[in-house]
């Protein structure tokens, strides 16, 4: 068990947001949020998966709703803590620990603001390893655990209970369609599990990736060292393309923030456009000429090219000089069973083959083997 | 109290259709429904609203969604009483009674069968001496019960608990999408309210007023005498209009049926074409030179001429020969506080003023004062 301190907070955050993937949500509101708690007196504990008991009553904590939306109108703080409360209340026990449900953006500070409100402990793993757009894709669902009984709540206090419901994508669509109607940002509890279930089916140790990445990004920046090696030393992975982003074509649908963004390649790269399609996140990379670089579910970053700064989709424009990471996806990702769920037919690319980043890089020496789009 | 038995139903199903006003769902579903488990053994009590005890818990339960639907895709038969049951569950407490949230069409009958499931009594009254399509309609939220904690459930039984929602129109809102999302059609149970806040907001005696209306209809059938003079007789209000049905366009946009039907008029009204608009219910009736002769809260009934059987929106088609019948909606509706809420500008009818169906018929004979779109 350890302790998060302010600069484990910055730390952290830093690490959320390159492993948001363009997503997530903005992690820095919860990271003040949850520094300021810790100045009033607060203290946040983490815990290793593998030290929770099997009988612990564990739940994740969040935020839901488009990045768009999220940062336009600022939640209120407490609506995982409110909505908390009411899946407490609808199950008649209180919960033992939080986890949460991404590691990737907002969701990886949320629930430290909620361990800062409650004292519960936050366990070091989450549901994604990165960012994904809907709850289906959460490992906790992909691999069993019941998705109900879920609670959202919005700033006004509203609060809704789901029960009852098999699957992720049923409770994920009518989630959404309240949360929509709330104004398109909630607070979630939500999948209630036993200590032995998570430890089943988290992520392990992502908090402490995420703090590692930060780290190690801060040191860089301390040193004039190149901040974006020290991701890669510490992330795994490869650079995948250099370039100015020139057009970014963003439209809110559904409550998600879909579209693609251009970069013209800077040095090696001069000569090559790269395309990145997301759907909060960055789902897949390609070349003008059709090389696909990097598919869904494996990690695809953009970070400031002088600082490593994340930049999310949210804040990408014109004139940015970028740098894309291709990050290996966790292995739990990429089980036949986790691709048909993350894989890039579940975001609708159906003619785009899932070939993992080791197999793109296989050419010995790490040189990238380029696939046309349909396969290898 | 007086118990229901299968000739009752028979009554009360043809009562709710008048009271319908075209919409409210089939209230045969219900009927068919508990007159089985009365066959079965079960007892069904109504109860006067004045003999509820003021601390009893009091629930409204019954069937949301359009009725489009609820015909395309049958109703399990248990939804509201699986929403019911998730409600206690969510309070703590069991309900003592049940009161129809509208007496007009399908929620007149079922929270009968919810009373021969649970064996708890049906209150003689209702939220709304008619149907209307939305929520905040009833007479319970127009006189500040709260809305919340309330309850709706899907034939699948997935089940979500709406609380803290301090206004009906967002719960409205709220449930509306969530029921789209499980199909269009789900059981609901809400507003919970005490003994001493149904008796200040119901509407009293409505279930008794269709079993009058329907016994009426059965007794002039029996004697081949005017069934719609019949119905009048109990209900009161006017003939409006008599017509053969020409043309129907009903469309379903967010989970209503709207649309309108025009009628050629026969006998005295040869001369003549009746629109009528509605949303579910049927809204406005107005001639084609723009005289309106009933509005939106009064009640817009359409009986099949010969047997004064209702025709509801959802079965209404080209050729039917009808009556069209006006009866003054019940004082309660008729506030200025209720009137904001379900007078025509709630529908949309930004121009069309609310005249009582006496002021309309205020020549002192009986025969009516014309009035022009837009006022008197």
């Amino acid at each position: 068990m350890w302790s998060v301190d302010d600069a484990a907070l910055e730390r952290i955050a830093i690490g959320a947001g390159v492993l948001g993937t363009g997503g997530g949500g903005n992690p820095y509101l919860g990271r003040l949020m949850a520094g300021r708690l810790l100045a009033e007196g607060a203290t946040i504990s983490i815990v290793a998966p593998e030290d929770v008991p099997d009988d612990a009553l564990v739940v994740s904590v969040g935020g839901m709703g488009s990045p768009t939306v999220s940062i336009e109108r600022l939640r209120r703080g407490d609506e995982p803590l409110v909505a908390l409360r009411a899946l407490e209340r609808h199950l008649g026990r209180r919960f033992t620990h939080l986890v949460p449900g991404e590691v990737g953006g907002s969701n990886s500070t949320a629930p430290m603001v909620v361990a800062a409100q409650t004292g519960l402990p936050v366990i070091d793993g989450d549901g994604m390893g990165r960012a994904f757009p809907e709850l289906q894709m959460e490992t906790f669902a992909i691999s069993g655990v019941r998705p109900t009984p879920a609670a959202i709540a919005d700033p006004r206090g509203h609060v809704v209970v789901f029960d009852n419901i098999a699957d992720a994508q049923t409770l994920e669509r009518y989630a959404r369609a309240v949360t929509i109607q709330m104004g398109g940002s909630t607070g979630y509890a939500f999948p209630v599990m036993t200590g032995a279930e998570l430890k089943r089916t988290a992520i392990p140790h992502t908090l402490s990736l995420a703090d590692r990445i930060g780290g190690a990004v801060l040191a860089a920046r301390a040193t004039h060292a190149d901040a974006i090696a020290a991701v890669l030393a510490v992330a795994g992975g490869h650079r995948l393309f250099a370039g100015k982003v020139v057009d970014v074509n963003r439209r809110l649908e559904g409550g998600f923030a879909r579209g693609e963004l251009r970069l013209q390649g800077t040095g090696d790269d001069a000569d090559s456009m790269l395309t990145i399609d997301f759907q909060n996140e960055n789902l897949i990379a390609r070349t003008a000429d059709g090389d696909v670089l990097a598919v869904v579910p494996d990690l695809i970053c953009l970070v400031d090219a002088e600082t490593a700064e994340p930049v999310t989709t949210e804040v990408v424009r014109y004139g940015l000089r970028v740098v894309v990471l291709g990050i290996p996806a966790p292995e739990q990702l990429r089980t036949a069973e986790a691709l048909a769920v993350v894989g890039p037919a579940a975001f609708g690319y159906v003619d785009v083959a899932y070939v993992p980043l080791s197999g793109l890089y296989g050419g010995g020496d790490g040189s990238l083997i380029r696939h046309r789009l349909g396969g290898p």
